[in-house]
């Protein structure tokens, strides 16, 4: 709580300078925070976010700039004198550089690319011509090397030259002539060795190291897997390009997680975050899964078209449909969520679909059983309630529903759980095989089961 | 793709090793792979995985031991002779102690817990006292503090003496004498600064830290929003407790993001992965649920009751059902999916549900309006190829369609976007919210819109 009382109070600190428009006491006093203090008086403040980051010193700028929204950063761009925006750009990371191009429409990104100097355009350039979601989009180029044959003072030395300006200093990599990564090694192995130590006595030559096509959510998983805050990236030939901090994970983490769960509850994956996309564009990442799944959904009309004979022999018939139907839906999304999360975390691969499957047979019995007594049980109860209501053959009724649970709540959990790894093998991505998507599949088949199952109770019946 | 064939060299070995049965030699081979690579022959090898545990050096057993699943784990410490499971516990970081033992029943964590040091035990009860889900349990009391007073030279040798046991070094904590956090300052600023400077003058005074009560989930914002490696983790009295390190925060999110995603998919959270939970306890967390959600649809049923002489008039409008009502579900899931998402990654609070409110009464009115005009299409269409389906009144039953699908859609659209922030705000988890909640919630309120506007446009013609 006194986290937020602290903030009320730069709150209150900045509306004074604001209103006393002495700039260098605001530059003193912007310089004066923590970054993450800085980018929550920009969420307060949106109105003066670019006048926020014109006046702190520049490489602080470049750390508030890079953990705002993508709106808020280009609002900022949009925002700035361009000589300021270049000093901004060719301050902030090379990774962070990107991401937040990559955001942005073609011709922003040359205009942009110009303002760049020649050395941090080059890079700029490489990092964008890869794939997106790849390692090489992260990298960053600004890492210490030494080569095996150094001792411990004259890395020591190399770092007191090249550390500042690199991402990191916790961990130095080894190279060789040809620039080929031959290991890395903790700073702190470095500390506790003897000054005159080569290095080469000192690494322990378990290197792990990142292709620069991986896909970032590989190197995530490389990340929980290896206890260390940078990775180094090589290409093909093993030489090394560059690294990735531990610190872009989260970051990554927390996107995927964003898109995975928007593509599961049916929407595009927006990219932008909920308040600040624009409503049109809003609108246009939900409309076109809603209308695929409502042309699906136009089958039910058509089953039921098909059954409109049965339902007007026997109205009873239609009362349960949306139990039915709602039913297999259920059970349905929660299969695909359970084996879509389990492949996002890799615990599931495609190889484990008979595991899967036999799994899911047996649960969706269990399930389907359950559901189906509690079904036979209501329409029993409410024939003893209401004996109008069903009629005398109230019991091949109460069979009906009950077995059309069992058999929809089946059929909901197989293809629940069998879609996604299906959707995986065929190259997409799993995530959509979504709630929605995995209900609107299973209502039509739903009614067939059910329309079958009357046929085999009540035909003769009320049939 | 190599990483792919170097685990199958790797596999390779460790058969061949296995079939000679030279203990230190396996010990070797172990000794010289990644961690991760052992992990990986953990998961490929179940039948070996307490000896591979057993026959490696004890700092990196636990350096593998603590990145396995919790079943594997248990399984380990199962085979494992005590005296091995002894040596193992009092190695592994206390973070990851602690990790493992509370996916363990009471019993077991007692008798686990008299294995360890005096020293560890201590650490780990106190560790088990602080809530589930807090910065407590994750912390680790091994750092490397110093005081202002300290020169560059007198902090180097603290670090050569204390640094060995330490998580990091990569940020060293600056405490004054009655324990109470000063600063952090990075090992690189250390290194960067004269041997004969004291701490207090390159110290910044700008100190993140964490409380031990926070809630992990905003220990993961923190370091998304500030650049370190590790956090300090401080007592109501700033008094330093230990540090987290940032390479937590990604098992963090892993684990949040699974709760979150089968929450949604309307399932308890599992706590354990897909393929590794028995079938029965699996079957448990998910029939909860679909019972609730079952009775909820009950309703359907009593409502479809309560229309069934309209019904009978009108076998037509049966047909219609499972669309309407789906459609309703599907917007509502997009919705609550897009809203819980959102709050997940703090875009959204509770205060802002009035623009949420706004912004989704126009979505709502928009999606609504597309699928009503393709319902009215979809009637007109069929009516003019088969002009006897809908018979003369075809173009009411059309508006009945059509306009239900706007409420529907509406309603969905409100009731998915509001109910996230509603139950936030009554101290729920919003992600149970989840999309079958939302549908079956919509479904119920769906028919009466139905009914409603069937009443509106054919009472006379066909009611």
């Amino acid at each position: 709580m006194s986290l937020e009382l602290d903030q009320l109070n730069i709150n209150e600190q900045f509306e004074q300078l604001i209103a006393k428009e002495d700039k260098l006491e605001i530059k003193e006093f912007l310089d004066d925070q923590n970054i993450s203090d800085v980018a929550e008086l920009i969420n307060e403040y949106p109105d003066y976010e670019a006048q926020i980051i014109a006046n702190m010193a520049i490489h602080r700028a470049a750390s508030v700039f890079k953990i705002l929204d993508i709106a808020q950063q280009k609002d900022i761009v949009k925002e700035l004198p361009s000589s300021k925006t270049a000093e901004l750009l060719n301050e902030l990371p090379a990774d962070d550089r990107t991401d937040f191009l990559e955001e942005l429409p073609k011709a922003a990104i040359r205009d942009l690319i110009k303002l760049l100097d020649p050395e941090e355009r080059k890079i700029t350039l490489a990092m964008l011509g890869y794939p997106e979601d790849s390692v090489g989009r992260l990298m960053n180029p600004d890492y210490v090397y030494i080569y095996a044959h150094n001792t411990v003072t004259e890395v020591f030395d190399t770092i007191r030259k090249f550390g500042k300006n690199s991402e990191t200093i916790d961990v130095i990599y080894i190279i060789d002539q040809k620039g080929e990564l031959v290991d890395d090694i903790r700073i702190r192995d470095v500390i506790l060795a003897a000054p005159g130590k080569r290095v080469d006595e000192i690494i322990d030559g378990r290197v792990v190291s990142l292709n620069v096509h991986d896909d970032q959510e590989h190197a995530n998983q490389v990340f929980k897997m290896n206890n260390r805050v940078a990775l180094p990236v090589v290409d093909d030939n093993n030489i090394l390009l560059g690294i990735v901090t531990i610190d872009d994970m989260l970051w990554v983490a927390n996107e995927e997680f964003s898109e995975d769960m928007q593509k599961m509850g049916g929407t595009e994956a927006l990219n932008e975050p909920y308040l600040d996309i624009p409503l049109l564009k809003l609108f246009k990442k939900r409309v076109g899964w809603l209308v695929v799944l409502f042309i699906g959904e136009m089958l039910t009309a058509t089953a039921m078209g098909y059954f409109q004979d049965e339902i007007a022999k026997a109205i009873v018939l239609a009362l349960f449909v949306p139990l039915i139907i709602s039913s297999g839906g259920n059970s349905g999304s929660q299969a695909s969520t359970l084996i879509i999360q389990a492949m996002a975390v890799g615990e599931i691969t495609i190889q484990d679909w008979w595991r899967v499957l036999r799994r899911e047979i047996t649960s969706g019995m269990l399930l389907g059983s359950v559901l189906g007594i509690i079904g036979f049980i209501r329409v029993g109860v409410w024939h003893s309630i209401f004996p109008n209501i069903y009629g005398e053959h109230w019991m091949m009724i109460g069979f009906t529903v009950g077995f059309s649970l069992i058999g929809v709540v089946l059929w909901g959990t197989l293809s629940g759980s069998m879609l996604p790894i299906f959707l995986k093998r065929l190259g997409f991505d799993p995530a959509v095989s979504s709630a929605p998507f995995v209900a609107t599949l299973v209502d039509v088949t739903g009614l067939i089961i059910y329309f079958s199952f009357a046929y085999l109770f009540l035909q003769g019946l009320l049939l």
